[in-house]
């Protein structure tokens, strides 16, 4: 046949004989590759793969990893779980970006070997085919040095047998020594590499962290001033007892005097109302300033060292948004919408409207410097050690500059981390996670029932949502206080507590949630007389709280991986409607631990439930002793169903911790 | 800022302000593009997609599609459907690569128009957004030509009012007319575009097709000589009479006679007997000649033609394999394996040993002439006019070896259809429609209970089989009878035969199902006597045949669309584990079909169903009146539950065309 014919006949890749070996649907990944997945450094990245060949020969898998911009790989193999899927797991390093591939390819020598044994098994002479080994022993060796070389050359030798019996030789063929110099020489010939998937490693505070979220100016006695910073910090030994990770402050910028609202959102402030946090930028300046109320820049660096010595993270607030008296409204008028007299519109969606609030146009012609200066404002709160930002309604803001910013963020800053507070539709909401937020607030507020309870924490925990989406579990927010919170009390705010401390890694309350605060404006989900407008001392050891709850929430929290990770959760059959129950499991070691939750607030249950004894180790008949970590009652249970009385008057949860598995295998 | 360091901060794609729109999770795709996705000529293809912004703006799509190579997209609106997804259709052209992309983009108009109907309705004064409306008019009139441009600047004047009422302005800007021109001069600014997906448009035979397989040697009278392809023509009328479309022949090659099995797989064969034709090659020639005892070359186009006269394509069966007296073994020994004395290896898979096959070795050094000679016998069969490759096991042939194979024949005639015999793993069955087959024999002849079906046929018809994995049903084949008829009789295969002929827009039979022949070989599922080693005329009219049944159902088949696709299927709940009921519906108009079959080939049972009678269009409590097609029996139903009397020793199923709902649009 004539070259060129040849060469549109076997146009590249067929221009080399191409490999038997295919790899797919490698996870994690998000659609096929387009976004990164999410990893957290320390972690196990559990990698999944189908591999497989045209017909029966041995295959091997291997998951390659390494940093970005790095030139090694390291790898890890993989096993055959079932029906071509491989699986296996690696460390993911530092924060930052790594990338990962799994690679497939014929083992010779063990699939020369599996077809030796089927023989012999079947009692047929093998001798043709020991010749057929020791050819490929040889081959080995040639991609094989030192000692590796020597040995698989002498085995070759024994199994040729020019001196040996035909029984040695066989012997010598199946001896395991010699599978382990065939794999160390092995060069896997014809591998197939499936296409580099990247992988975004985030400090573990992107995935497991009590958050607890407060106004600082209300941290003081007096509702008619602001605290300041100095004062706010007297919160922070209190708060660390309560045992959180990340306290969250609305923003510290200075607020606007224009169309500020008053209380309880009055079109008209009085005098005296110290207006929204999120109206901001004043005379005083704007995204870079603090509010002089709370102090100066040097109070509020004081007050992060001060909350580093507790062991405090500080999430700071991104709002987007502008007061009139923002420096950019006379700085950068380009930057905001313009009606055709020339002034400024203020934010509407008719019939509602907020005239203390200038939206960005980021459809500004003058959209680079726009991002450039927001870039600024980050770097600039990174500067003095901020490293959480919670940003406010980042679905109102374009997709691709969120990816812009955060990529851009990441480069020389991996530990930062970017929660998403974007209460909008499923597909807008895990876009921002895809498109680089490190955590989302999800709909956890509204989920309410058993079956909604179930349905929900079920898809987070499962592909294609584990593999990007990390949802931050709120309880309470200064926008949304429940209806099951207003109307429940106190029950109702241990049953949320205990849903979201034990099934959300992450997790937060809003200052007011530990003294079960639940008066709302009538028919709404919004606080009456609510902080965001008014400053609000509290007595903060007030009678009736659940400090107690919280403390001991959290302490299980760091005690036990089960509750850091959302790795594997599953529910449990239970006699009751209102009854919720649920194992979690975490990935390396540790015990499992069950989580019952009685969600009726007004009567006390029996809450019955089945236990998978089984995959859980426990015994099958016998009796075995768990403890309910939040009253520390020890119970004895025996077979697949137990029960748990929770009586919401006194605790609507328990929590067990079940006896550890003596199989540690990643679970 | 410095150039540079904006460069550095902005890099490509965000040197340019990127578009506000993401479109993400297009379908029909099969791994998120990796491979393309399969269409019919003429058939819907139905496009869904996510598309989405940041904010509330008014969005639009399009699904733009071309034929591979050609310059110029046609273009489908798609229309939001439900949460962030759109949806429409545009139809595959004729048979050949097409590549598609969704586009989305903000509808600037519809996005003005929008809010300012809110604000009317919440009675503010829009006179600053008519005025931003007309300079938007004026901006879209520059996009514009001719008449749409002055249309869209009268509009503009108008609006803006110099010499109209306020009234006057709102009416104009609310004018449909003024919608209409805008849209048509809309620029898509800010559009998105996602990546090109790539569809194969294959004939629709390679959608609906009934197959009838018969061994040409056999269609004479005398068990002791072949018979040629001029007798075999002489069972076409038959064939054609029973509404068969496709007639499929295992091969027609000279076969060897080394190592030749003999009746009902004996190691020895006896002097006449005729031996398997999967064991193809002799003196007489390989994969490109015929068997004399069939006739010649001209013979079989001869065969062809009166094929083509009764309305009957014929399917070759492309076994890559060949007997010890192939001529390829002598020519090209190398590409076969070899013993270390240099004998070629036939096939083993201890304990099992095929001393009449030598496998082609695909990993031999000669590769590259080894696959040209393979598709030059598959272009030497074009060249005679076949169309259809039923490929016996692909799966132990390398899957990039059939991509390189279908890809290059389909450039030149991508008419040709592949069917996989793969019956094997699920993945594995999958990737070779993934790399290319058309369709796929599957596991159907296995799944004979209501909740394997139900699975079975669920899995088959949702996404992602869907989108690129073509059942093609065989009820049996010469290697497997089934307990389920070996045992069941004549009921049995009335079952499996409307099943499968009901269920599977393409499906087949081996010859002597229409006898419901039905004796195996004690303990497996063969049968005995097989006429894969033996010569076996038939009295085409034996008393007790169900070829009246066969043609009812070709040609309900060939009558009603809900036949011939696998659009949508959906399964009834039924009173009995032994019913199964299962409506089926049509892409693009048509009457819905419900079938309902009796598994239970042992009693007669009452069939009850309940019937979706809102979503087929059904009164919801009036009678109506529906036919059994298979029966002729009309009955009388009313309202959800109704039933059918299924007794097996008369008939097992009913096929009932379900009146035609009014609402034609796609379904």
């Amino acid at each position: 046949m004539s070259v060129p014919r040849l060469r549109r006949l076997l146009p590249p890749p067929y221009s080399h004989r191409p490999s038997r070996v295919v790899v797919d649907a490698v996870f994690p990944s998000v659609d096929g590759g387009r976004h990164p997945a999410k990893a957290i450094a320390g972690d196990p990245v559990f990698v999944r793969a189908h591999v497989f060949a045209d017909g029966h020969d041995v295959l091997r898998a291997v998951a390659r990893y390494r940093r970005l911009g790095e030139k090694r790989w390291s790898e890890t193999p993989l096993t055959l779980a079932t029906g071509d899927e491989w699986e296996g797991w690696f460390t993911a390093g530092a924060p930052g970006e790594m990338e990962f591939t799994v690679e497939g390819w014929v083992d010779r020598f063990a699939t020369w070997r599996a077809d030796l044994e089927k023989r012999i098994t079947a009692e047929w002479d093998v001798s043709a085919e020991l010749l057929d080994g020791a050819a490929l022993l040889r081959r080995l060796a040639g991609h094989a040095k030192g000692d590796t070389a020597r040995g698989l050359k002498r085995f070759a030798t024994r199994i040729e047998g020019a001196r040996g019996s035909y029984t040695e030789r066989v012997e010598a063929a199946l001896d395991p020594l010699l599978a382990a110099l065939a794999q160390a020489a092995d060069p896997r010939e014809g591998a197939t590499n499936y296409r580099h998937l990247r992988l975004v490693v985030e400090p573990q505070r992107a995935r497991f962290g009590a958050w607890y979220e407060f106004f600082p100016r209300s941290a003081g006695t007096d509702p008619t001033r602001s605290a300041t910073f100095a004062e706010a910090a007297a919160r922070l030994p209190d708060i660390a007892a309560m045992g959180f990770d990340v306290i969250y402050l609305p923003p510290i910028h200075p607020i606007g005097t224009t169309a500020r609202k008053g209380r309880n959102n009055a079109l008209v402030a009085q005098p005296d109302d110290p207006g929204s946090p999120w109206g901001i930028g004043s005379l005083e300046g704007g995204h870079m300033a603090v509010h002089p109320d709370l102090g100066t820049l040097e109070d509020f660096d004081r007050f992060l060292e001060q909350a580093a010595g507790h062991g405090l993270d500080v999430a700071l607030d991104l709002a987007l948004q502008c007061s009139p008296d923002h420096p950019w409204v006379t700085e950068h008028p380009e930057w905001f919408r313009h009606r055709p007299d020339g002034s400024i519109r203020y934010a509407e969606n008719p019939p509602k409207q907020y005239q203390d609030i200038y939206p960005l146009n980021f459809e500004t012609e003058d959209w680079a410097a726009l991002w450039l200066e927001i870039r600024k404002v980050v770097d600039f709160w990174i500067g003095h050690g901020v490293n959480i930002f919670r940003v406010d309604n980042p679905h109102t803001k374009p997709f691709r500059f969120w990816h812009w910013l955060i990529a851009g963020v990441h480069e020389t800053h991996p530990e930062v981390i970017f929660l998403a507070e974007a209460f909008t539709r499923p597909k807008v909401q895990q876009a921002l996670a895809k498109f680089g937020f490190s955590q989302s607030y999800t709909y956890f507020t509204w989920r309410n029932t058993k079956a909604q309870i179930e349905q929900f924490f079920t898809e987070l925990t499962q592909r294609p949502l584990a593999d990007y989406f990390r949802p931050n579990l709120f309880a309470n927010t200064p926008d949304i206080l429940h209806a099951y919170l207003q109307e429940g009390g106190k029950p109702a705010f241990l049953v949320r507590l205990v849903l979201a401390a034990t099934l959300g890694p992450s997790y937060g309350i809003y200052s007011g949630f530990e003294f079960c605060e639940n008066v709302a404006v009538e028919g709404t989900e919004e606080y009456l007389d609510s902080e965001k407008y008014e400053i609000k001392p509290r007595d903060w050891d007030a009678p009736g709280n659940i400090k107690p709850t919280i403390t001991r929430l959290n302490f299980l929290r760091r005690e036990y991986a089960a509750l850091q990770f959302n790795h594997r959760v599953w529910f449990l059959p239970t006699n009751d409607d209102h009854v919720v129950a649920c194992i979690k499991r975490p990935p390396l070691g540790g015990p499992d631990v069950l989580v019952v939750v009685n969600l009726d607030v007004t009567s006390a249950r029996d809450a019955w439930f089945g236990l998978p004894l089984e995959s859980l180790g426990l015994p099958l008949e016998a009796p075995f002793l768990v403890e309910d970590a939040l009253s520390g009652v020890t119970q004895s249970w025996a077979g697949e169903w137990n029960h748990v009385r929770l009586d919401p008057e006194v605790m609507p949860a328990a929590v067990f911790i079940l006896p550890e598995r003596a199989n540690e295998e990643p679970a």
